[in-house]
């Protein structure tokens, strides 16, 4: 099945304690596009510049990505200058110039109109909804993101366009402004109530953990001796993430759970590199092998295993208020 | 088989946003024995004051914890006054009297002497090194923890005692302290050149990750939708390693991988209320529930199941330095 993206293309320039500034292709419909065209094919819907450059065009035809809708008009991308100390957890924009994207209006053809899966990255929530409203039929699922900028600017359209998705990806703590609640749980239940019935919360180097109504997910990232440029990670997660899905079709629990390790193994990858390098250039067994590893890295003896073994403290006095067994 | 936990035991006043200040029994070898006497039969060896209440030694013997070598000498219990604010990850120290601890010598007897599985909770590295040195024979495994203010002020008796160590557990911003270095894989390699087999990252509300020369392994913490009081959590995780191992005395790397799990749960309780309240008072029931539960958030479908569905992009042309399948 196929996926609709909305979202920014950008020209990136970051520096990290691994070297920069480089300026390289970016966005997050860009890092979405890429991540999710080696499952299911994508068609994007972004707007760029009259300076967008033939060989960016041509990475995104590569992946077979289709860019009918990637909008080109006159004027210059959007351009976003951030830097990273040792916390990689967290970016400092520099500079920010909306350029083209200031005026960006998606605007979806009949093809785009009938995608069976939609992914609204990080835009405007008014954009977002529009994106919704254009749908011809509703789709099998809409999934988005969004940050603290409209949390804080646009707290009723937010409310509005989350309500229409099925589910949320969110940063840690933006799922912990968004709900108004610092325990975890609790905020994915809040969020629970709003709208989505899946709750996907992005932490970074900690990994990811899902929530829906009956079931709680919790995967690490991949471990990676050398972190260059996080940029486009959480991007990357939701496109392996929507990618497992619209491939595999399989909205299941246990379909949800492969979709979350399958987006912790293209979040790994896009930070291996500054942009997209490592990212597009991935080959099938990367994936595999990586999804394998992930694999390794968190499974034990189960419960169909022997149970722990465990003393016999019977002569426990219950006396403390105590419940020996319940 | 038997373990040997040497550390302090304190009266802890603790204030979180759940309430308190709350004036409980703590101390490292506190939580680490009373987590560990779920599984396996525990020798402590510490010292207190003769303020120690006799409800607080029913409940060690409660647990059939051998207190034959917790000392009562003339003086008040070592006291720890503590506030946790909205990040449960640090501890603001308020108050620190070590009273009679200040003079601890710990000093074993034939039977702590023989003892196979040891325990040095988070004390002066001397002390820790005193106690390997008392060991009649090599014990099977020697695991110990610390913390920044041995880092910084004893680094040289440190590096002496984890050079002893087969299993170094600590907190993740102590491990790249004490590496020099903030990478934690990188971290981490470097500790297991210093002498132990096994390190063991404790990372709060993200889990754990274990490293060894041949194995990461990383579990989650148990979600908790209330965190009472996060004291004692790092020591009983420690208690439940070790009580795993000492019970199925299975050092493999299945086996160590299961003991970071039943840590896990270990920690879990502790935190859902203040002191050992919760820690204190488990079935083995609600263990193994537990330990099913963290089974559970972390399993998906692997690699003997169906690969990855995958688009085949070998129209991706092999001209920007990309491996196509490497």
């Amino acid at each position: 099945m196929a996926i609709l993206v909305v979202g920014s293309v950008a020209y990136d320039s970051v520096k990290t304690t691994a070297g920069g500034p480089h300026v390289s292709l970016g966005g997050a419909a860009t890092y979405f596009s890429i991540a999710a065209s080696y499952f299911a094919p994508v068609s994007m819907v972004a707007v760029v510049g009259d300076d967008f450059r033939p060989e960016d065009q041509r990475l995104l035809e590569d992946h077979q990505v289709d860019t009918s809708g990637l909008t080109r008009v006159k004027g210059s991308t959007f351009r976003w200058v951030a830097e990273y100390g040792d916390d990689l957890s967290e970016a400092h924009t520099l500079d920010t110039h909306l350029n083209v994207f200031a005026d960006f209006q998606p605007n979806l053809s009949p093809k785009e109109r009938n995608l069976p899966y939609l992914f609204l990255a990080n835009i405007d929530p008014d954009l977002q909804h529009q994106v919704v409203q254009q749908m011809e039929k509703r789709p099998k699922l809409v999934a988005g993101d969004t940050m603290n900028f409209w949390i804080e600017g646009k707290p009723d359209a937010l409310a509005r366009v989350i309500n229409s998705m099925d589910a949320l990806l969110i940063n840690e703590s933006e799922v912990r402004q968004l709900a108004g609640e610092s325990n975890l749980i609790k905020a994915a239940r809040h969020i629970l109530k709003q709208g989505p019935s899946m709750v996907i919360v992005k932490r970074g180097e900690y990994g990811v953990i899902g929530f829906t109504n009956t079931d709680i997910f919790a995967a690490p990232a991949y471990p990676l001796e050398s972190v260059v440029d996080p940029t486009g990670a959480g991007d990357s997660f939701a496109g392996g993430f929507m990618g497992y899905l619209a491939a595999s079709d399989d909205l299941t629990i246990e379909g949800l759970r492969c979709a979350m390790i399958v987006g912790s193994v293209m979040a790994s990858f896009t930070v291996e590199s500054f942009g997209l390098d490592r990212l597009s250039s991935l080959s099938a067994r990367e994936i595999q092998n990586r999804y394998r590893e992930i694999w390794k890295l968190t499974h034990f003896g189960g419960p169909d295993d022997a149970e722990i073994p465990m003393r016999d403290l019977d002569t426990v006095e219950p006396t403390r208020g105590e419940t020996i067994d319940n």
